[in-house]
């Protein structure tokens, strides 16, 4: 018997029909012994339907802490009101069931509106109710925080919310049902010879996640690894009555163990991303302090800093280069070219059209080559590198935008991505 | 300045449109120098919509504690989403605000689910906030049971949840806004000459609510009385922006205060029912605890009984008849056949078309002639009374239920409730 968490989406939630069936396949699990803890999503289109009635009334743009506040209170109902569904079609197959909401486990949150960290839960209740035979349904996305105020973990925050329960249970494995049957060596609709990974380790999906592969919020990745949760991403399509040993190996496994497998491969998948945009600051002072002021003009104004580069300064000027997402290059470059570069007597170019395209790995840390493999398989692709930046489990770098699907396409074949047991040096 | 809490339907809920003209009246009561505790309804065909959702898929008639506690989860959302959507129109106006679940505040109720009673409120967070001045928004409808489980009111509950708040509050008044612009001498639309009453007193409100005159939940009513509230129905059609003085004058006050236009109106309305039944056991025994054998099976089988009638014994027997929700009717009388009346050696006759007119006034209590005229206005128009019950304030006939308008519109006019001022006997 083990300790099992189930997480469902939106999608899996979108019609009574399509509940009973989720119903049907936890069942399945107590059936083969199992306790079952179930994190459910608002049903598909609920917290949009909740959003917008929100966004009718309140002013544009507004992001006071009093209009989050509430914004949380009105998206939080979407996920009570579909645990409760679950849980009352768990009992009409015969299985007790229970649904409790945050503030009733309770999940502990900071005070972060709209984006809240989980602090602490108390897996307390729940332990007695799965030891009562019941299967616990725990409301995905939402916490309380010191003040019992309700907030939101934000999008995709139910996978963290399951992934916590898992922690805070000591659960055996946290079962991701998503609209994707695995993590992909790279995007199937840019390769379709990509390859499901039958497991990846958690520091490799933390940046196959903040890299633009969307399968998980990050922040669930990040728990897992500090809390040593193995999660399991597998499909949400499969029928309810599969066979649950097929079940249980399928999608892709994030482990916090380095298998033998991953010893051999090099490279676990190729990530993309066109949320980015490069800012190239031109003729900087070449003297310490120039980049901190111009980071930190750029970080107090609450815009994150992704890759960053200095060339070698030549008669006392250098350039200075990083990526912001592209949303906010904009708003980047108006603070600077107001506020940082008049002093600097430097000059500005943002280019939107750029793509970050990574290799990541966890087993390029020991080893060479992976680096130049990258570079000379883009070289002869007539693609320029821009920018590059590397760390133990990845390289990244920035080409023009036109080349994404050429450069990641190359690369997958390159290292062999697109054969069973792939990933290796060529 | 006063302390005022205002009851906001689900139709004054029902549009986010709606929702911010609710805002504005709200906002111009705080203009008006006020502290102000807002309860709203769920918005219109919310509650509905997560029931039916349930109904899709818990086995028909179900309704056990397990599926009562999920059903109460999910309709709870309705109030909550309400209510957040309300604190943002208000702060969309620039007047802060701030929404309560019955949790937060908490609102203690006992466990029966989906008809829980309000035990307790805690009204230190609110006063807080109001002191702040802030309005504070609390979900109508909701509460928590010792075990946070969350619990309902039943439908009409949002009433009771408001006058709790104004009972914990000590609040000045709590204005209910709802679709009738106050309480009427009788049924509008059987005697269009019904007059509105300016003010009725509880114990009056109490029997009026009960007797079929829906205006508010009856146990709004009877929290009023208990916590002496003073509560004011009214309209929620007038336009926001009408005069503050002429919309606080307006509708119908429920006072626990006997004022001297009570003391010359012996009625105050007549109401009536035809949700009833009418059960007639003839033939049992004339001796001590026959009544009790028969009542106390109806009792057992959880079915309320109303007007009661045992008639004067003859030859050792007599007929013994009782009123029972109509809908109701063919289980007691089926229980009766079964398991009571062959020992009694009774036979039965039972008839659902009979309606119950009663006439209420707090003034009734020190005057004689008031059934008197009643039986003698019913006779002249040929109306057969068919069972009579009377308390201190009011007087309940059993007719046919054909008689129902007939009665009522003669009885309205025999004591001049069509003028104002009326109420008087003849």
């Amino acid at each position: 018997m083990a300790l099992i968490v189930h997480k469902y989406g939106g999608t899996s939630m979108g019609s009574t029909e399509r509940i009973a069936n989720v119903a049907r396949r936890v069942a399945k699990w107590v059936r083969a012994g199992h306790q079952m803890v179930v994190v459910p999503s608002a049903m598909s289109g609920e917290t949009n339907r909740l959003l917008a009635l929100a966004k009718e009334l309140a002013p544009a743009g507004v992001t006071d802490e009093a209009y989050l506040r509430e914004q949380d209170a009105l998206a939080a109902t979407g996920e009570q009101a579909s645990s409760a569904l679950l849980a009352i079609a768990l009992q009409a197959l015969g299985q007790p069931a229970v649904s409790y909401t945050g503030w009733q486990v309770p999940v502990r949150t900071d005070s972060a509106y709209t984006k809240a960290r989980i602090e602490s839960i108390d897996g307390e209740r729940v332990r007695a109710d799965l030891a009562a035979g019941r299967v616990v349904i725990v409301t995905g996305f939402q916490g309380i925080d010191e003040n019992n105020n309700i907030t939101t973990l934000g999008r995709g925050g139910s996978d963290t919310s399951a992934v916590a329960m898992a922690a805070a249970l000591g659960a055996d494995e946290c079962l991701i049902y998503t609209d994707v049957d695995g993590v992909y060596t790279t995007d199937p609709r840019i390769v379709p010879e990509a390859q499901r990974l039958h497991s990846v380790s958690f520091e490799e999906m933390l940046e196959l996640a903040s890299l633009g592969s969307k399968v998980l919020q990050i922040r669930s990745v990040e728990f897992a690894g500090k809390y040593r949760v193995p999660v399991r991403v597998l499909s949400s399509f499969t029928p309810w009555d599969i066979d649950i040993n097929e079940e249980a190996r399928s999608g892709t496994l994030i482990t916090f163990e380095e298998d033998e497998k991953m010893e051999k491969a090099l490279i676990s998948g190729i990530a993309y991303s066109r949320d980015e945009a490069k800012i190239a600051v031109m003729g900087v002072p070449d003297k310490p302090g120039t980049a901190a002021q111009i980071l930190g003009a750029v970080a107090a104004a609450g815009i994150e800093v992704d890759v960053v580069i200095q060339n070698v300064g030549k008669d006392g000027r250098a350039d200075f280069s990083f990526t912001v997402a592209r949303s906010e290059c904009d708003r980047a470059c108006a603070l600077l070219q107001e506020n940082v570069l008049p002093a600097l007597g430097a000059t500005l170019i943002s280019d939107k059209h750029i793509c970050k395209v990574s290799l990541v790995g966890i087993g390029m840390r020991s080893h060479a080559g992976v680096a130049s493999t990258m570079f000379r398989t883009l070289s002869e692709e007539g693609i320029n590198i821009q920018m590059i930046s590397t760390s133990e489990i990845k390289i990244s770098v920035v080409v023009d935008e036109k080349y994404t699907e050429l450069a990641v396409r190359a690369l997958h074949q390159a290292f062999g991505l697109d054969q069973p047991g792939g990933g290796k040096l060529a």
